[in-house]
């Protein structure tokens, strides 16, 4: 293999020898960003197990959707099953699943998509991994904030009771750290406000938002 | 985890309690197809290094779009960069290469897109794995069947040179194995039709061809 990382989500990238490798798309993030009356993107969703994560981004995408918006949902739960199936729960594993999310994520910004991520992703130095994948702009944070005694009190999977029994080793929150995001873009507090409310903050910020830095 | 592997490109699939854990999006695959004119699906370009799958994937991307379809590519040398930046080139690295490179374009399938896959893909295995991640008719695979004697001469990155002198060990065509596909949809010769000529037999190909199965 031969060649640095391209530059995707930028139409500014001069050519290197280097580059000569590189299969070069001809279809540029501008095009993309012209016809779809919007810029790719990623808007990251992240929390503790049970905080709302997938319930906002769910309500989000259809909302996104239905406003004429290019949009896809990627998620912890359903990535597991399929590209990251090969991978446990060790830090490693949820590392590394994350690191798989954060590119796969990327090739939809890159594709022009808005592309919904919700992950606990527990670690501030992978979250700012797949942010630094993305231009500025390019990646929103969403700190789903819900306190941990309501995610216990929902426990949609019943996962906080078995960690509780022992059961599921290195539990986010419970037997393993979560570390809280230190500049998210959106907090969001899903035990006070309805889903409907929390939308209507992402939506709003969204609407003030310029498009990702390289790509227009 | 719980739930068995959910079925993508599909908008009859039957709730079951395991279903229960995952993460559903509210947008259903015949949703995207209407709004987009045409479903997701993926085209799967293999064959030898040199044998202009990327030329030919990079070409039909640009035609697609600009015939208004939704349409993003992977490469084999870009993925290498990213999400399978930790894979090496032992016979167990490119089935891992393989394997994630069809979960990300069934991904992009199913967000409706067309997804162009160009991978050398050497394993007829792993190509039929790739080929069941999708419903009849949403995988097509594209054989860009150049005798090897033409690849070499062409030999854009100067590979078979270096694999000639020993520097490259399991070079697919001189020290691996490439497994001829069994029954692709469409078998292309670049070494005696024009780039314009493989893309208007693709083309035509897809004009004929009816939705995926499960998408309406």
């Amino acid at each position: 293999m031969a060649g640095s990382r391209p530059a995707l989500l930028s139409v500014q990238v001069t050519p290197t020898p280097s580059d000569a490798f590189w299969a070069k798309s001809q279809v540029t993030f501008k095009e993309r960003s012209l016809r779809h009356g919007h810029a790719g993107r990623v808007i990251w969703f992240t929390g503790l197990s049970g905080a709302g994560k997938s319930t906002l981004a769910i309500a989000l995408e259809r909302r996104l959707f239905d406003a004429g918006r290019q949009v896809y949902l990627l998620d912890g739960d359903n990535l597991r099953h399929g590209l990251c199936a090969d991978l446990g729960f060790s830090a490693g594993g949820r590392t590394e699943n994350i690191r798989r999310a954060s590119e796969v994520a990327r090739l939809f910004a890159d594709a022009g998509l808005i592309c919904l991520a919700a992950f606990i992703s527990p670690r501030l130095a992978d979250r700012e991994h797949a942010r630094r994948l993305l231009p500025p702009r390019g990646f929103i944070e969403v700190f789903v904030n819900t306190p941990i005694e309501v995610c216990r009190q929902r426990d949609p999977k019943g996962l906080y009771a078995r960690a509780d029994r022992g059961e599921i080793a290195e539990f986010t929150g419970v037997s393993a750290p979560y570390e809280v995001p230190a500049h998210p873009e959106i907090i969001l507090r899903t035990d006070l406000d309805s889903v409907e409310t929390c939308i209507g903050r992402i939506l709003d910020y969204l609407g003030h938002l310029e498009p990702p830095v390289t790509s227009l």
